[in-house]
């Protein structure tokens, strides 16, 4: 079966396949890469209404696939409407296939051929999920771009258990193509192949060769360093067609999504930027800033005095460290609104780069003066991808 | 010193020195009565922002003067700008001078004449506060509307306990009148006397003799029945200037409102419908329902229908029930946003069939299709404060 959308069309590529400029065509509108999707885990932008969303410029939301599973369950939501309809998003939805969930929030995994036995993580059921399932349930929910189930390799995996993973991966991206009923949604493949460039190369040619209408870069960002990130990630883009969107899961961080985008990447997804929202984080052009700092507390400029977002525009550093402090929940939801802003601002720059053909001078520019957090991000991914495994 | 401010002007009474519509005039506008006001404690109406609040037509706030003294403290406020830009509320402002929260949240109080001596239920530091510094404090947050330092007596205290702080609070009226050094703000008298007329009337007799530009009744709703409640609110305004604002403290519950303004009372607030929002609890037209009941799981139609807040025209019972069990904080935040919606519509509905002379008829239908809670919210208010004695 296959997707009668009209797809991608590549606007520019910054210099010859590298960044890129594109539109994404879906059933819920048409939307300019590269893009920057947050994440609906439990079909909500944490603190944020659909509209305030939309509000930021960000057109495509990703919506978790297995926490809709376990609540409020598929067969509630398709009866209600379907997802759009459920949570009153008008824009573009992408879900998970559950695969990265299944091998990290999930219990008791056992992985056969045919697919994953697993435990909730809210009552401890058992529950099996299928590249079948995975499909049939991404299209009740009615998202417009859908993804393969997948097989997601911890990091420090050996290199013959990344192989066995990725080629049950492969096996399931076969099945999950031929599961598909529904023409109204794309189904993106899953480049997996762990931290091996071999790997990563025959795991990006062996989708490429099935023809999906797009991909997605799996299993990075879980561990490894921020090198090896980005040459898996260059070696799975290498061997994947020119002409389809590439989408990097589970990337956030300013400085990754500029060296991603430099790198050929389309798509991104990540509950970073409000992970770290509410935690107090906050992206400024010159790097992060924790706002709980005292030092906050009689600032009354804000946050970042050239940013154009609600928070920015209206309130003080010292009014959002006093809602921190007094643990109100304004505090996170203000601070939700500031991060992805930064980043909708970020992508919108890092695009018109692109097509000004400024990218390089941009990349250097951004990175020279965005302080790196990348190894304090990494030991975070790291830490709650070890306690999720635990 | 005299408010220079042109106060408060009836438009309409109905019947004669009962029901009564009018405009209160103040520094940040001129609101109509009777008038609602959500609670902003620390500084915010919990989840939502000021431009939220002001969308639902409610123009005036009650910030609590006792939790921005403990943090982030008066002088940070003020070196900010003061309350209104703090939290970049450019409506009306009214502060409470303390009184309550002292006696009912915080430890070791030592009532003497000179003030109270009372112990952080943050971190336990001593502290001082008399009239004079509760006028001082409110001033310099810049507050509309301001209170004067009262004794709030515990609704199971004997009658001489009531009485000795009934003189006390009379006492510290007259020394918060003469404190007054700003004639931006109108200082509001506080009628105590707990739930003996005799002492009512005393009360609103002597504050009458001091002429205030508002009379506030204080000390009810905290345990007592809601036919005590009635009749010490009605013995309180019968003694009482006309020609005044009359504002019932704490009271916001949707047949405690109709009730009360039946009985003369212009201005309420209260945290009940914000704080009832955060546990599910939502007001309809026939009465209170909690959506976290399972039946909810799968209504398609909003909780109200006939409602017209952005809840109700955004989402269906389901999703807000999904929510709700899924702990997502978006949740609180679209139930205060009902919650106040639907009082702010039934202050609006009160005061147009005030000046239709229509209230009665209005009085009687409204609480005979809204299923009395009065004695469980009671209970819940009796438990919150011996809770917040003990």
């Amino acid at each position: 079966m296959t997707n009668n959308l009209p797809g991608f069309h590549l606007k520019k590529t910054y210099p010859a396949a590298k960044a890129r400029a594109g539109e994404l065509v879906t059933s819920h509108g048409t939307v300019s890469t590269p893009l920057f999707c947050p994440v609906a885990t439990q079909g909500t932008i944490k603190t944020l209404t659909p509209r305030e969303v939309r509000d930021l410029a960000l057109p495509m939301i990703l919506v978790n696939t297995y926490h809709l599973y376990l609540r409020p369950g598929i067969d509630v939501v398709e009866k209600l409407g379907g997802l759009h309809k459920f949570m009153a998003w008008d824009g573009v939805i992408l879900t998970d296939s559950g695969g990265y969930q299944v091998f990290s929030l999930a219990r008791l995994r056992r992985v056969r051929d045919e697919g994953v036995v697993f435990r909730s993580h809210i009552d401890g059921s058992e529950h099996l999920i299928t590249p079948e399932l995975a499909v049939q349930f991404q299209e009740s929910l009615g998202a417009d771009i859908i993804m393969v189930l997948d097989v997601c390799s911890a990091y420090d995996s050996s290199f013959e258990k990344v192989e066995q993973d990725t080629h049950r991966t492969h096996h399931w991206a076969e099945r999950s193509r031929k599961a598909q009923q529904s023409g109204d949604q794309a189904l993106y493949g899953i480049v997996q192949g762990g931290v091996f460039p071999g790997l990563r190369r025959q795991s990006a040619e062996y989708l490429a060769s099935l023809n999906f209408p797009g991909y997605a870069i799996g299993g990075l960002c879980l561990g490894e360093t921020k090198e090896v990130t980005l040459a898996m990630v260059e070696e799975s883009v290498t061997f994947l067609p020119e002409n389809k969107p590439r989408y990097l899961m589970g990337v956030g961080s300013p400085e990754d999504i500029v060296e991603s985008v430099a790198r050929g990447i389309d798509l991104f997804d990540s509950a970073l930027p409000t992970r770290l929202a509410r935690n107090g984080s906050l992206f400024t052009p010159s790097g992060r800033i924790n706002i709980r700092n005292a030092g906050f507390g009689r600032m009354e400029r804000p946050v970042d005095p050239d940013c154009g977002c609600y928070t920015c525009r209206t309130f003080s550093a010292a009014y959002l460290h006093h809602l921190f402090s007094a643990k109100e929940l304004l505090a996170y939801r203000l601070a939700s609104i500031h991060n992805l802003a930064f980043i909708s601002q970020l992508m919108q720059r890092i695009r018109s780069a692109i097509l000004d053909d400024t990218f390089d001078s941009f990349k250097d520019e951004f990175l020279s003066t965005y302080r790196p957090t990348d190894e304090q991000v990494r030991l975070e991914q790291k830490q709650k991808w070890l306690k999720q495994r635990a």
